[in-house]
C-alpha cells in the first residue's frame, strides 16, 4: 500500500530532491499497479528478491536509489516462520549483497521501511531515540536484523543505507483487514463511509501514528537526506503521533460530526488487548525530527489527509 | 581457546549442573583436540556447521545442552565479509534451523557465544543492561544478530537459548597475537615468562576483562541455568572487571615483583590507541550477577588464575 502511493507520488512529482527521475521500476511478487500516468519510463516487474540472483538482475539499470520496502507482515510472519525469515531476512540479505557484488563503485542510496514492531516490552511509556532493539516477534526481529545489516554495509561503504521505523499507518485505505492493529483505521475509516466499525479495546488505549501520505513523504526525504548528517546511526524512529483511541475518535468527532461516531460498536477482544497490551505507545522522535522529517501534529490533520487523498475531499457521511 | 578449555573442565568434573554427563561430542572446523581424560564418551568431529546439512547430522544425538561458539573473529570478519557472514551468521542460522526441524519436541539449551562487540561508540563510561546494541564492526553485527535469533527462537520455544557477551579474556594463554586487544594479554604473560612485551597504548586507557577460567565459568552457569529466571531477556553481559593497563601493571607488581614490569616496553600505536578508543570499558552487569553469574574481584586475581592454569602455580620468574 505505501509502495503503490509512492510510486503514484513519484509519477506526480516527476522529480526527487530537485531532481528530475529518469525512470522508474516496481518489482513485486504479484504485478505491480502504476496507476498514474508518469513522465519518464516505468518497468513493472514480477520477482522474489529472496530468490538467488534475483536482486542482480533487478538492480542491473543501477538505480541511484533503491527504496526496499518488501517484507512478509507480522501476522504472517509469525504464523510461518520459514516464510518469514526467507522473505524478511534473506530477501534483504539477497538485494544488499546484489548491490555489494554489482561492481564498478555502485553504492546507490537505500531506503529500508523496518518498524516499531522492532521495540517489545519492557517499554518506557515515551521511547528515546536511544531505546535497545528488543522485539517481541519474529517480524521485530526480521526488522531488527535488516537495520544491522544495513548499518553495517553502509559503515563499509557498500551502500548509503537509511532505515526509517515506520509507526502504524492510520488511517489505512481499502477494506477491513484481520491484523490486530486494524481497528485503529477501521474506527475511522467504515464511519466516513457510513459503516459500522468495531472496536475491540478500551478508549484509554494509546498508540502511535502517521497518515499514508506521511509515510511516503518519509521515504522521499530519507531518498534524498544528505547521509553525512546521520553519523553512524542510520536507522530512525520516524516522527507520529500519539493519541488515545477516545483521541481518534473525539477528532473524527470534530472533523466529521457526530453520526460517524456513532457506528462505531464497543465490542471488546481479550486477544486483541492482549497483543496491543506489548505495544509501543508514544516516541520522541527527536533525531528524525532534527534531520527533517515531519509528521500530522494532530489526529485532526491524519483523518483530514485520510478525505483528501482517499475520498477526494467529500465525507460520504457529510457532518449533520 | 575458550571451547577447548570447557572440554577440559567438562572432562575434570565429569557432571554438569550436579548431572553426570554421558557423552561429548567436538566440533570444529579443525580437528578438536580433547587433552584430558574422560569418564565418559568422548567424539571429536571435524565439520563446518555453516555448510548446509552439517548441523542436522551434529544434532543427531540430539545433545541436552548445545554450546555455540564457533566463530571467525572480529579482525577476519572485518577482512573477509563474506566469511564472516557465512560463519558467524549462516552457522549461527543452520544450528538454530538443525534444531527447528530436528522434531520430536526436541528444543536443547543452547549457549551461543556472544560478545561486548555488540556495543559500538557513542557509548556511556558505565554500560547498562539496558544499553541498545550499536556494533561498529561486522563481528559485532553479526554477534547481534546472532542475539536477536536466539531470542525469537526461544520466545518461539524451539529452543532454550542463552547468549552471554564475554568480556575480553586476559590473560590468554598461548602466544602473541596481532589482535588490537593481544597486548592487554601480552603485558602480563610475556613479562611471567621473562619476555619483553609491547604496550602500545597510554597506561590510562580502561576495559573489561575476565580471566579463561571465569569464562569457561559462565558458558557452564548458562548451561544449567533456569530459564524461566531470565525472562524474554535471554542475552546478557557478563561480570567482568574494569580496570585502566596502570592497574593491570599494579596488579601484576604486586603478584610478582619489579622484574617482570620492567619487560614492559611502552611503544605507543596510532592504529591501536584508535581501534581500543571505541571499546566499551566498564559495564554495569547487573542482571547477570542477580542471575549467578561471577568473575573476578580484581586484576590480583586474573593473574594468579592465569599463574595456577597456565603456569602449574610458578611464577617462571620469581617475585624477587
Amino acid at each position: 500500500m505505501v509502495g503503490r502511493k509512492l510510486a503514484e507520488r513519484l509519477a506526480r512529482d516527476g522529480s526527487l530532491g530537485g531532481e528530475p527521475i529518469s525512470h522508474l521500476a516496481l518489482a513485486d511478487v504479484v504485478e505491480p499497479k502504476q496507476t498514474m500516468p508518469a513522465a519518464f519510463d516505468v518497468d513493472t516487474v514480477v520477482a522474489d528478491v529472496a530468490e538467488a540472483g534475483v536482486a542482480r538482475e533487478l538492480l542491473s539499470g543501477r538505480p541511484d536509489i533503491v527504496f526496499h520496502l518488501a517484507a512478509v507482515l507480522s501476522g504472517e510472519a509469525e504464523a510461518d516462520l520459514e516464510q518469514g525469515y526467507r522473505v524478511n531476512l534473506d530477501g534483504t540479505r539477497l538485494l544488499l549483497d546484489g548491490i555489494r557484488t554489482a561492481g564498478g563503485g555502485y553504492a546507490p542510496r537505500v531506503v529500508f521501511a523496518s518498524s516499531i514492531a522492532v521495540f517489545g516490552t519492557p517499554l518506557p511509556d515515551v521511547i528515546g531515540d536511544d531505546q535497545a532493539l528488543t522485539p517481541r516477534t519474529s517480524y521485530g526481529t526480521q526488522k531488527a536484523i535488516g537495520e544491522l545489516l544495513l548499518t553495517d554495509y553502509t559503515r563499509r561503504g557498500i551502500l548509503d543505507g537509511i532505515g526509517i521505523r515506520l509507526p502504524t499507518i492510520c488511517v489505512r485505505p481499502g477494506q477491513p483487514n484481520r491484523a490486530a492493529s486494524g481497528f485503529f483505521s477501521s474506527i475511522i475509516r467504515e464511519p466516513l463511509n457510513g459503516q459500522e466499525a468495531v472496536l475491540p479495546v478500551p478508549d484509554d488505549v494509546r498508540h502511535w501514528h502517521a497518515s499514508p501520505r506521511a509515510a511516503v513523504g518519509f521515504l522521499l526525504h530519507a531518498a534524498t537526506l544528505d547521509g553525512e548528517a546521520l553519523g553512524d546511526r542510520r536507522c530512525l524512529t520516524m516522527p507520529g503521533i500519539s493519541v488515545t483511541v477516545a483521541e481518534q475518535i473525539a477528532a473524527l468527532r470534530r472533523v466529521a460530526g457526530e453520526d460517524p461516531v456513532r457506528l462505531i460498536r464497543r465490542e471488546p477482544d481479550e486477544t486483541v488487548m492482549r497483543i496491543i497490551a506489548s505495544w509501543p505507545r508514544s516516541f520522541d522522535a527527536r533525531h528524525a525530527r532534527s534531520l527533517g522529517f515531519a509528521a500530522e501534529a494532530s489526529f485532526d490533520e491524519i483523518i483530514h489527509a485520510h478525505i483528501e487523498d482517499e475520498l477526494r475531499g467529500r465525507i460520504p457521511l457529510e457532518k449533520a
